[in-house]
């Protein structure tokens, strides 16, 4: 087999292959499949395995763009030893940012450094410097402008001088000015570009940052026995404002189907009055373009999303793929649904279990560019009336592809658009959700009650890769879920739970006012459904009960706006504690200069204590020096020493404390006099 | 944006995209960018995440065919839980070995599982069996010959007794033959294939298990004073077959270098009746296709080719490209070199050493097609004189790419051929190397003495994905590796590490005679380098010495060639033992039928005992059961019992015990009168 006759042979290449490997790149997620997530403004530090054979020396940049911009910045990268390499770019605006990484052997630099040794061992140089002056001169050759005259002056110095003044010719070819230049125009043709351009989602801060709370507004009347409606929320936003939320997000709000409408306890028999599940959407006043007339109008709507931005919040609507069987899509776009030969629509089913009040959408249908088209047209109605923010439910029970699309798509418009994943469904299928494009995603979070279960959890969602794509959002509660623990634990769970939760979390929610309240009757025995739940029903909700938890939710959001350790998961640190029934944790800010050590008694029946191993010097406190740590729910200080600090909680006080770390106690030697 | 504008929407879909996901697949390195190894007969396990939104039955295959055929055979994967699916193969032939997945949604099996719990609660299933009764008409539509009409038949009958006989329709519906003929014939038009084809390099058994000897034929003289010949190894042969080993590798056997030769000890002035350093390759004697007139002629060569093959042995031969001053590539192809600006050839260096006995060959040279096709010349050269198996001298100093197209080229033609690399390097390169083709590779054992070194390094070389691509041989010493452990531990330092390199690695080697006779006087103190090294002098070494190890290495190799569990490193694990002087591994045969357990004493000073902790039901030892313990090097054998045994093991009478595992010892309860 000759080398020349290309076309025969698959193993032969058309020119002389780099000899720069670069492997191993984070990150990067699936091969660069799918892309990693950022805020505007934050870093993505990217590394690599960079190597070649030999000896010789390597150079690499890291390149990196916003997708529109045609150019790439370069930023050099720095060698850690053992071939890896590390370098970071900042993502300044939402939408996509491109990276990716180019390798090559400097010849020249490989000379100096050798040439530097050979001095240093006192050998012979001269024509090491002639060897030099020809490498300067090619270098000469690449550049442009007055550069390439202070090359090639090089160059001919260093042969002049090679042979009348060596010592001269030594310290003008290590000069450091002619180095720059050097490397500057080296040659990378012969080196290595990495073969795939990776790719950054870039949002804003919310999509890291958030607290949500959840409302029904059929409930939010302050009048038992009127029904709620959009106003009513208007008047419940100081309310929720007050406790530090950002987000308000509100159950599908628009007509409710009456075919086998769920009464009330999702009994099949509902009583003449039964209101049915929001999520049984579309009757003959509309479908997923339309509000329900009982909510109010698209005036109330928009005054709504007015009125909740004057309160620093956003309203986010739920986003469910689904329609009662009086939907509008049923009759006028029946090649959507699955039609059984007795000619019924299929409805939704987990045999034996029936859920005839819905009809699933059939994605497998021919007519799936249309039904993509009209599922997407939803989003953008959305938009248009003032949405940015969509809680999706159930994704998982619909294609993957569908949702890769319909989030680029939107995105691409509209970069400023939130999707939360609400798939409570296997890991792989979660994850999967996440790289095809939600924003944010639900969580295990609420059945994850141990110490071990949630440092394994936590350990997995922000020290692995499924950081780079996957944000958790932190939910004790939905309407879905009243888990045992808040079902026995009784008000110190709830707080409990709502301290992991917001601080675990970068972005966490409640389901209101249940949460405050503390309800926590279930459906029956070993059910997480509530009783009487909000689903089937409208409840009327005492917000200014005295046992409510509104003041102490309100003090864990103002911790989390004003601590930035808080406001990501990126450096979440679970510290040994010698009590299992408690957990410590910190968050540090992504600059390191702030950190918050958080403590809560898992158990909420009984006072626990413990000895808690901390590293001082990773806070930046020097190892024997005294810190202060500032409980920041109560405002008790309180000053440690050392590894070892004792921490004693009792629930029925509180089965938390959030310290911010002050490095700086002031010792005699601060005086001037000690110095 | 319109899903009809196809041109203009770089996110559109053409066809309705698949909705099942195939995930992490394993093995699979660097995203299927190189192959995995295997030799001929073993099995690839193959697993993959599978999954698909919704609830619908999946359905997977690997495919799997030999390069050479056009045809996949289809395995069906088998669902391990959470999403994990696996199958696996056999390869049945050297050469390349192609895989890969494909999974699909199986209507029919998601309508029987769903009808079976319908019918199971006693609901009505009328209309279900219509729906089925279209599935299996569709499967007839993809199905041929009498299968056709089958199917055809039993949708004709379902219709039917869906009215007038349910209970026939719903067993006829059930019926296994039915689910196997729909299965066969389902639809896996919307299915997802895994997008990448998958590599297997399949080579002949000796890749796997190999025992290497290495020699310097002009020191296999019988008489002290004369050079030894190829004559001289021939006669060798013998007493290297008698200790067990398959592999002679020799160093360069070609024409030595006058140009700067280093004399005895690697001094740079030698005396008048120095040989030189084999790795000095090439006079005007010749160069890489000659042999050195001093060892003999290529009659001898081929007669110590065909005595080996007599004896079980194979010859190894040395590729080194690099070439001493005086090879006749220099003169007539200078263009491969480097030439300084004085006009003189760049001889090795690694500044301020210099090796000027060796002019290293330029890759970078623009005449590089011609330079790869000599140097895979000079393979094919050796290939064509019987050998292959070849030992590759420092291929870290060669371009990755240059090796890739150098294997491939060989083993496209040679299947058989075998490359061993000899890389002392950082992992990346040395990992590179081996994913790049090498067969086998050199490792760090030489330098892992204590319990953690060793166990760290053999998990990390069999327990991930480096076991997928890199074949260790382990080499207790080299001709340049006389280690401290060595230099100062004596005979029972020697006996350790050779049972260590012959039961850790299934390919093992030693340089003899030094080995066996426990030669181990460094150059000078805290030197590597063998005093009176055979690299730059002639030796004789008396290998009838009575205290020569020749017994019980020729012992260890007759327990390896009998116990197919130290034929492979698939399957070794470290035990647990309480005194870290002591190391204790267990290898288990592919079949598991198999167990051999190694203790190994790692201080050759003193005495050590222990507790070691096994499993025995990983043997195939019910728990609480005694089972014999046959130790291969004394014949003794033991009974232990449980997890806890006892080890005890004097440097001075043997470092290391071999155990075969024993199942079976007969208790009363075997007589038949205890029944």
């Amino acid at each position: 087999m000759r080398l020349e006759n290309a076309s025969k042979n698959p193993n032969e290449p058309e020119r002389r292959p780099s000899r720069v490997a670069i492997d191993r790149v984070r990150p990067e997620v699936d091969g660069g499949r799918f892309p990693i997530k950022r805020v505007v403004g934050e870093e993505v530090e990217v590394s690599a395995d960079i190597f070649a054979d030999g000896h010789d020396v390597l150079c690499a940049v890291l390149l990196h763009r916003p997708e529109s911009a045609s150019r790439w910045t370069e930023v050099p990268m720095v060698e850690l030893g053992n071939d890896r390499w590390r370098a970071s770019f900042q993502v300044a605006a939402q939408g996509h940012h491109l990276y990716t990484l180019q390798a090559w052997i400097d010849p020249f630099q490989s000379w100096r450094r050798d040439l530097q040794k050979r001095v240093e061992a006192g050998q012979e140089t001269a024509v090491d410097i002639l060897v030099g002056a020809d490498l300067i001169a090619q270098a000469a050759v690449r550049a442009s402008g007055a550069e390439v005259d202070e090359l090639a002056e090089c160059a001919k110095a260093l042969r002049r001088d090679s042979k009348s003044n060596l010592p001269g010719a030594v310290s003008l070819a290590l000069d450091n000015r002619i180095a720059a230049l050097a490397a500057k125009h080296a040659d990378r043709s012969t080196g290595s570009l990495y073969e795939r351009e990776l790719r950054v989602v870039v949002d804003r801060e919310k999509a890291r940052f958030s607290a949500w709370y959840e409302i029904f507004p059929r409930s939010a009347s302050p009048e038992p026995g009127r029904p709620g409606t959009l106003q009513d929320v208007v008047a419940r936003l100081p309310y929720v404002a007050g406790m530090g939320f950002d987000i308000l997000y509100l159950p599908p709000i628009h007509p409710i189907g009456c075919a086998h409408r769920k009464g009330k306890n999702n009994v099949t028999s509902p009583d003449d009055g039964d209101v049915g599940s929001p999520w049984a959407i579309g009757s003959r006043e509309g479908g997923h373009k339309a509000i329900h007339p009982e909510l109010g109008t698209f005036e109330d709507f928009h005054a709504l999303v007015e009125a909740a931005r004057g309160h620093g919040l956003e309203i986010a609507l739920d986003i469910a793929y689904q329609c009662s069987p009086d939907h509008p899509w049923v009759k006028e776009h029946p090649e959507w649904f699955r039609i059984r030969p007795d000619g019924s629509v299929q409805y939704a089913e987990n045999p034996p279990k029936k859920y005839q009040d819905i009809v699933p959408i059939n994605f497998d249908t021919d007519d799936w560019r249309a039904l993509w088209e009209e599922l997407k047209s939803v989003v953008l109605f959305w938009i248009g009336h003032g949405v940015r923010i969509f809680r999706v439910d159930n994704p998982h029970t619909k294609p993957f592809a569908f949702w890769e699309w319909l989030i680029a798509e939107v995105k691409r418009e509209f970069p400023d658009v939130l999707f939360l994943s609400e798939a409570f469904t296997r890991p792989n299928v979660m994850y999967e959700l996440a790289k095809r494009g939600f924003t944010q995603s639900y969580t295990y979070f609420a059945w994850r009650n141990t110490h071990w279960d949630l440092t394994q959890y936590f350990r997995e969602l922000t020290r692995t890769d499924v950081g780079e794509f996957f944000r958790p959002n932190l939910w004790p509660n939905t309407p879905d879920i009243l888990t045992e623990y808040l079902q026995f634990g009784g008000r110190p769970a709830f707080m409990a739970r709502l301290v992991l939760a917001a601080t675990l979390g970068a972005s966490y929610g409640i389901y209101g006012p249940a949460f405050e309240l503390c309800e926590n009757k279930p459906l029956r025995p070993s059910s997480e459904e509530y009783l009487d739940s909000e689903k089937y029903e409208i409840r009327h909700w005492d917000i200014n009960r005295p046992d409510s938890l509104r003041d102490f939710i309100a003090r864990v959001n103002r911790i989390r706006r004003e601590n930035v350790a808080l406001q990501s998961n990126a450096r979440l640190e679970f510290h040994p504690v010698d009590n299992d029934q408690l957990l410590v944790y910190s968050k540090t800010s992504e600059d390191g200069g702030s950190t918050v050590l958080v403590v809560v008694n898992l158990n909420p029946y009984q006072r626990h204590s413990g000895w808690i191993e901390l590293s001082p010097e990773s806070f930046g406190v020097p190892a024997q020096q005294a810190f202060q740590v500032h409980e920041l729910l109560t405002g008790a200080r309180y000053f440690w020493q050392g590894p070892r600090n004792y921490v004693d909680l009792d629930p029925a006080i509180a089965p938390a404390q959030i310290f911010r770390v002050r490095r700086h106690v002031r010792t005699e030697r601060d005086f001037d006099y000690f110095l």
